[in-house]
């Protein structure tokens, strides 16, 4: 197993009890010599003063002792020295894994293998390998985990009902990690216990929730709350009861406050039932239609979680304007660890530039937390893909800090998890961080998303959403291809503020990348490089697979440990097929839309 | 249950032990007077000689006198009257249905709920039920039943182990209708006892299934023998072992020739694993290319079953050219009862006007035998859909005489079920008779076939198939579409006499049914009425629309009894929102990539 601190092998001790008893476990084992000094005022924060002697003097909250601890660990690990006192706080208070974990032990949207927590309908679990998890949590900072699916399957309910005591007992297990757990619940849950209604108004729902708080409460005091998928693909809802989800969600918000616990309701409503015929809604305007007129009348205990982009974790996608338009509303923005659309673990996908990008536009506390949707599973490496792990750490690292940078974040994952030599080290720093764009470049063209197999989003299929229910559609033509979203099109680009709207609103000056989800554009379109729009495709397609091909010599050539090297080189292959796939296909569907052969005369299949 | 005969209440009981016992108590039952007379010698062939007292002398073999009591009570249910002496025999010695039912209680492409034969990896039926539907297929002439799957999945092999007491007794309840069982087996059966391969040329194995036929004739003395589909999709074969279908087929002949038994050999070989990329394959050739040259090397107790077309049961394709090339080997067509492609048993879609054009190309002779994927399953009426009654009913008077007239068959189909009316059933077997061109109008145009979901074959998807491995492609661009499979072209019609040749080859010539399964053409090509090929296109969708909406007001106007009339209505208005699907996605995708708008000014949407 080759995990980013497997050099740690020591296993954690049944013993510590709080985040500070295992600081000092773990930095025993490590060989570094600290007095620790708890200030509970600090929380996450820490300081560390680097004493003559070689001794380390930190002080923190109760939990930011634990970050220094892995703080000092992972720099001795990577080689490098702390020489004068340096201080550290999270930019964000929650930093959370939301896990979509059924308990038939299955996991929607799961690339890993079989859940971590749940297997036949029960609360069942490795405690071991929970530890291991723990560990890698909290050494990149991350501490809330939501253990169960968003869409909240039967029994998933009976976590807080008569399960209630196994969430405790692996509530106990994450305590001295710092990480707390958070459930996914199900609004209709009061309906399973004699109730008629699910309406957030009646005054016996509230009373249920209520009580069914303080039972939580009891068992699991630092639960850090609940998250909620309300009407959304199906799922119960405030709706259904002509309430708005400040209604709702400011019902489940009065259960927990006296616990301190937090309501995650999340963003992700709109009309999956659309008919492709009708072209005056938009589904990227759905959350801000939905939301946005509830900006202040969410109670302060209720944080908005929002994918990040409007759609649903495409390669490109603009920053969702409902995450720049609730100034008086906490908010957390939702990210997805999991390769979806992506390319589920099998292709190499490294997300920390996409991420960079969304913070740069995102303005300084817009948000109060982070949320992505988890990639773990019991596979061996946690991760399925090895060097999937690379996200699941360095978005740790920018949860703490978004302005950590890719390439250095990038690096010390390497570094702690292969250990490799210098040369080494730089080239797979470089193959990862340009992982994203490669792939990108073989899929879908220019922001336009979607040209994949619909249900189980690998692979190619140019229209496979193009004539069914779910509001995405690119309507590319003999001549042309896109949805124009601009205020002369759906709309869509006046939610955003002036600077935004300025920066997209023109195709001749929108960043290319942009270019197909703003704009509907012919084919003879010139970019900015003179190249034309078919031109541009086509040479994406053709680089996306060669650079496929490089990056599968160039992976070939690094000693990866077994075994990662053989799990590497066997998803390699499938991602190499998968890449040619996307290549020929999507060159393929616009040569017959458009008649334009490549101006370089490669092969494009007719 | 509104079934034909169903006027027929009253149950058959335990007692016939012979079809001419039953023959007398459907007869006494019926009220009919009757004299039997038994000649061996005549088989299936009866002679009925109405008398001056109303008494009828009925000769005929052992079947034959139990088909003779049918005619007569279908007639007299029918008020016709029986006034002059009458021969009848069939054409086809083997008259199958092919049941693709797995022992788990699916059925592979079933539209009319479960088994009937299996359920819970164990043989499981109703005495009750299969009395009723072995009345049912004895009444339509039909003698063979084959009970399980062509894809012979676990457990279903234990029909010839330990299961074989549970398949003697479900022959034996079919018997006294004259209906065989037969069993598809698993060419790789030998490999679960111990012998190391299946090579049809082991003398192991060749031993094995003697031994193993023998078992089977002591249970089921009048097996009609095994259907194998080998070496497709996946399945076991001889190519596994170097070995051509001649060496497969003649060894499990010899094994049961002793015992009177076929081996019914399904041609259903082609590369399911086809590159899109790959021009130089053409799928429908493959059946001919895999069986022609080995015709007269297979043994007399051979039959080879051929589906239909060359493709696989689209809605329209020319007579498989392999059911014209192999004059010294048993053939039998296959037909399909079941709407796999054709309406899942939710549209409404009458065969036989399909089945006489197929007919009417077929030489004299040229068969020996017909097949029929069974559209069977445990819903209360048997086939799903009611009127999907009128393809099972049907497809076994063709069976016997190929000539019988569409209009007469579905006219007596309607009258033994329904009862209506004069002009009501005018109007009912006018909109059964219509239906299969309406069905064709608002799919996929004009013989190009496949336009349809993937996987679960219902509902449109134009370009589903496209880029996929399974050799069905019609690679639109916004010039042309179809595949040249002219002798200029991927040279299939070459596989066909002259005078076919001569038919299809010259697209201003070639029926304009056809015309896209033959040949690739320019959107602007004029069909011999002048349009142009996408306004055809265009005007069958639409009409093909307005069609079914006229059927369904029509059909909403007749009395059917009750729960027909629900079970119909509420399949209809499911086929009015597949069928405005279909028209509406149809002309869209060829409208982008044609760019040519319909003369007529309807709205296809952009």
């Amino acid at each position: 197993m080759n995990l980013w601190l497997n050099r740690l092998a020591s296993p954690v001790p049944a013993g510590p009890a709080t985040p500070a008893d295992l600081a000092r476990y773990e930095l025993e084992s490590a060989g570094i010599r600290a007095v620790l000094q708890e200030d509970p005022s600090m929380g996450d924060a820490y300081r560390i003063d680097p004493q003559e002697d070689g001794l380390f003097r930190l002080a923190g909250g109760k939990t930011g002792l634990l970050y220094a601890a892995y703080r000092l660990i992972t720099a001795q690990l990577c080689g490098e020295s702390i020489l004068s006192p340096l201080s550290d706080a999270p930019k964000y208070a929650l930093r959370m894994i939301n896990c979509w974990d059924n308990m038939d032990g299955s996991v929607e949207r799961g690339y890993s293998g079989r859940s971590l927590f749940f297997e036949n309908g029960r609360v069942s679990y490795s405690a071991e390998r929970i530890k291991t998890l723990g560990r890698l949590l909290a050494s990149a900072g991350l501490n809330v985990l939501c253990v169960n699916n968003v869409n909240v399957h039967d029994p998933a309910q009976r976590l807080l009902e008569d399960y209630l005591p196994d969430l405790a007992a692996l509530a106990d297990l994450f305590r001295p990690f710092g990480i707390r757990l958070m459930v996914s619940v199900d609004f209709s849950q009061p309906m399973r216990h004699g109730i008629p209604t699910a309406d957030p108004l009646s005054p016996d729902v509230r009373n249920w929730w209520k009580e069914t708080a303080a039972g939580v409460y009891a068992a699991v005091p630092d639960l850090a709350g609940f998250l909620v998928k309300a009407d959304s693909e199906g799922r119960p809802g405030p709706f259904t009861y002509g309430r708005n989800h400040a209604d709702g969600a400011n019902m489940l918000a009065e259960a927990l406050r006296p616990f301190g616990g937090y309501v995650v309701w999340r963003c992700f409503v709109y009309n999956c039932r659309q008919d492709w015929r009708d072209t005056a809604t938009d589904r990227p305007k759905a959350a801000w239609e939905h939301y946005a007129f509830l900006d202040g009348a969410f109670a302060d205990n209720v944080i908005l979680q929002v994918k990040h982009g409007p759609f649903d974790f495409q390669v490109r996608e603009p920053l969702s304007p409902l995450l720049l338009g609730m100034k008086q509303t906490n908010m957390a923005m939702e990210l997805q660890l999991a390769q979806e659309y992506t390319g589920h673990q099998i292709d190499l996908y490294t997300m920390i530039p996409m991420w960079k990008e969304l913070f740069e536009e995102l303005p300084a506390d817009s948000i109060m937390s982070v949320a992505a949707v988890s990639n773990l599973g019991n596979d061996e490496n946690y991760t399925g893909h090895p060097l999937a792990a690379v996200n699941l750490y360095t978005y740790g690292l920018l949860a703490w800090n978004p302005e950590t940078d890719a390439e250095a974040a990038v690096t010390r994952w390497t570094r702690l998890t292969y250990g490799f030599c210098s040369a080494e080290e730089r080239s797979l720093v470089s193959l990862l961080l340009s992982s994203r764009r490669t792939y990108e470049k073989y899929t879908a063209p220019l922001g336009i998303g979607w040209m994949v197999n619909p249900h189980d989003h690998y692979g190619p299929n140019p229209s496979g959403y193009e004539y069914d229910l779910w509001g995405t559609y690119h309507k590319a033509n003999r001549e042309a291809v896109g949805i124009d979203r601009t205020h002369a099109g759906t709309g869509y680009l006046d939610q955003y503020p002036e600077e935004i709207r300025h920066k997209y609103e023109d195709p001749d000056t929108c960043p290319d990348l942009y270019l197909l989800f703003y704009h509907r554009l012919p084919y003879t379109f010139r970019m900015k490089d003179g190249r034309t729009l078919i031109q541009r495709i086509y040479d994406d397609h053709f680089e996306g697979l060669e650079e496929t091909r490089a990056l599968s010599a160039a992976l070939s050539r690094l000693p990866f440990p077994e075994p990662d090297a053989s799990v590497i080189r066997e998803r390699m292959n499938r991602q190499l097929y998968n890449a040619r796939e996307w290549c020929d296909i999507i060159n393929t569907f616009f040569f017959r839309l458009s008649g334009i052969p490549d101006e370089k005369g490669r092969k494009i299949y007719d």
